[in-house]
């Protein structure tokens, strides 16, 4: 019981990036890199990695990989910036698995987006689904990751959270990656005290922090725009806050354009941070030479990072 | 040109309210109970009625009785309150005819929703389409009124203001009533000299302030939440602020049952007002009496009229 | 009684057209080509006029423009041709309007589709709104027009018929353009004495020839291609019947280019039938000259046509 | 060269079934049934299994209970009925390793689906991604697997064969289990000398006929029906022909009731064939007692099982 509580207690405080997964160009996962990646994050004001989530391809990754992956993190992490490890797969299984192996390795906390070649068809079976996954990690803070426009699975979150309340023990929120507001808004007022709500859309964040969601979860090269946003607004200085958040609608933009925003994105980190990505796995494509030439002319010319 | 700079800089100011149409029981159009309607728009905090809206089913009226509806609000609202005519319809001609006459009787603003059986299948029909309304009323303001998720048309709202910047010398700016705050805020950073963007999502209100939009336009029983939310927000007391927001979350939900989102909004206000909207007009049904008494029934116990 | 039975026993015999609103370089409708397009219908197999359908724009037509339209082709067809009256508008006092005035000026059959700005969100709501229009036209055949991906209303269509039957007594079946030819085999199978099925997908002739659907209701330039198949298929020479379902294929993948499905379809019966349809109206947009070029090209390649 | 010619020569005669997989009330893979569910498939005129396709929940099992359901079924077939083995995963990696074991094992030939979590956003990438994995299985005949509505990815199935057609020497066709027939008309159209459609949509059997496709891919006790059909079919009586395809499409129709169209149907198995298929695998949900009885009953009415 007392146990219990104290995973409940549990609080992300601070900010989350989902971290991209490096490839070599033969397709293998670049954990070499990870350490540097965790420095990386650490100095630009984030306190937490949500590792194979969707930025980082997760749901491309073999179990193995997705396993070897996470354990690099722990290792490179060694307690200066916290872990949660995306559990989530296309099969209860899979998910099962990487919930328990999560556990093991020691993380912070886990989260588990629900499969979506199979749907849940109502926030009934999507509890039992979770509680299926949670109940692997008994002593370990669950968070349901939502992220709807990706899944196809258009369930209500804070009917999910009502139900999953007294059959998840180890359930602490949701990572709200779908793009609804006030279904963040819901989520935020079932339970208070309880249930702690993430961010997960970049570029809503001064609109989730007036919702009093403070906790983004996003892209690494968002890290400084957002800490400078979310010092700005805890002194009440609105003006600042906002042109911060015009800043991160002007970094956003930048993937708005051919190629897909996820492949832009991780070739965005590659320039802006100097760690080498490498390229996306399939089916995803690299943008291209003019492409990649084009978006570092507009990297540069919003005169951000030097 | 001076008196399109005038035109230009027109803003509004305040919360817009979208009014119902009052039908008779045997279904014409309760003209007669606008007067007090507008009272209590006055009464409640609202500046603007924008008339003929979703809200008010005008595209469920005949071009003759969209007419008639608007010089009756005209008339009663006598300076009282701002009259914003909104003219779409799903073929041009109507449309320019009813732009035409709102001009013709005074109105403080036109906008036009875009026409969702043909549909414009990119930004520049859009623009083409809506300069063909906007020039039959050369002398009124003109908003552009975007509710994809109603339309089906899913364009970018801000590509539109950049592209239309020079095509419609009166636009003055969108009312974004599409769910997605990020474009709200692409729209916002376009031109802010020039474009005014109004939020049509009810219970977006305090994230859409953040933004720094903060003309809401809404359903008549919001208004004394919303102003209550905004004068906190003005002092900075975000705490109160985000409790207004709440409430209105709260208000919101209750449109969230069996019998339809609009036909529950339609008898909430004839429950919460005492003016008697009377039915909505097919295709739309009105809920039945259990759903009625259960709506009654969960009004007051929110405890926010009596 | 017996005159009601003798409106139910009314059956669509042969193929039936959509024809194109022609309209002038300004905008206006060309009224004076009607006559010319009548004859052309009845020189290349169809047996029947659907007028103001998606295919002539009604639903871009004024009230005004949709009466005359109608009194036009009704003058032209002068019983060479049947002549079927869409009057689906976006609002249902419209549609009874025109519900009526097409049984006063003398038409073989009305169709209407539902309002789709307001959608009916049930069967039961739909056939309430149907009973209401065809009500006006008491003594004329009725048929429901039923195009999902148009109008976005994903109702059951088979369920409609069902619900339909003992509430609109004139009512003789649907013309089912939507995409899904389970669904117009369900609707085939309520009742095979009353109910009559039109298909109005251009490129599904054989396959609801299969199901025993007869009547097509297409683009005026598959005249020939259907009767040829109908004509082989009847006399069982499938072989033959296949391959003019690939011409028609052919035919229809002309259109699946930049510029726009209909505008392009448009064009191609001006190419085709030498009668100048002229522009399309807003917000549909016509094909630049490059496009028109390369589709005439494309258009001679099939060879169809000298 | 020859090889390859033979193994694109490759032909699928008769009638595909994608059987379920039977669990355990323990959730365990009930592999000991698959002997007899292989020879209930004989007796009902089916000539292969379509193994751990979207019937037999291929995407809720794990890699290795893939391989060994695989095993079970080349072992129990023993040459009575071919084997085709869905490989499709949702990272490409686990659909390589199954592609490589399913021809390790002697399966006639293989296919997959596209992974739909990160989708291939343009035909390109389709083929690339499905070269990558046909390329794991070089002897064996591959098949691409479209279901759109399932997976989200609504590109164009013949552009991804005439583009694959260089790239994919294996490549023998495609299911389409999309419910486009037109599409699946156009793809039948690339090349009918290299590829051939199987058609994956259960009720379109006769209209598939129509367009030449004879390749069905139905559930299990679609067999007697779809044998009747096209035997019917075949000598040219088309009034029994289509007969047959109102029976399928009534037993289609008990599908489409409470519960969800996947549980039933594998629970209408377990009635009709007397072979326990056991619950459904998370996050699908089995249907409650009073739905079994009511459906039972339903299947009892139609008569054709005793």
């Amino acid at each position: 019981m007392e146990e219990q509580q104290k995973i409940r207690n549990f609080r992300i405080r601070g900010a989350v990036s989902a971290p991209f997964t490096a490839f070599k160009p033969n397709g293998e996962i670049n954990y070499e890199i990870i350490p540097a990646f965790c420095s990386y994050l650490k100095d630009h004001h984030f306190e937490y990695a949500y590792v194979n989530g969707t930025l980082g391809e997760g749901m491309s990754l073999t179990i193995e990989e997705r396993k070897k992956s996470l354990e690099a993190w722990v290792e490179a992490a060694d307690g200066k910036i916290g872990i949660i490890a995306h559990v989530g797969a296309n099969n209860l299984r899979d998910s099962q698995v990487l919930a328990r192996h999560a556990e093991d390795v020691g993380v912070d906390a886990i989260a588990a987006l629900a499969p979506s070649f199979f749907k849940p068809t109502n926030e009934e079976a999507l509890v039992e689904y979770m509680a299926a996954v949670a109940g692997m990690a008994p002593k370990t803070p669950f968070y349901y990751y939502c992220i709807n426009y990706v899944t196809g699975i258009y369930l209500n979150a804070a009917k999910f959270l009502r139900l999953a309340k007294d059959k998840i023990p180890t359930l602490c929120g949701l990572k709200h990656s779908s793009k609804e507001l006030t279904s963040a808004h819901s989520c935020m007022m079932v339970d208070k005290d309880r249930f702690q709500v993430m961010c997960g859309t970049d570029v809503q964040y001064i609109t989730a922090l007036s919702l009093g969601i403070d906790v983004p979860v996003s892209v690494a090269f968002m890290g400084d725009v957002f800490y400078n946003l979310k010092t700005a607004y805890d002194k009440g200085d609105m003006a600042s806050a906002m042109k911060f958040q015009e800043q991160a609608q002007l970094i956003d933009t930048l993937r708005d354009r051919p190629g897909g925003a996820f492949p832009i994105a991780k070739r965005m980190f590659t320039i802006i941070s100097g760690l080498d990505m490498g390229p996306v796995r399939l089916p995803l494509k690299d943008i291209c030479k003019e492409q990649e030439d084009s978006l570092r002319k507009d990297i540069d010319a919003l005169g951000l990072w030097k």
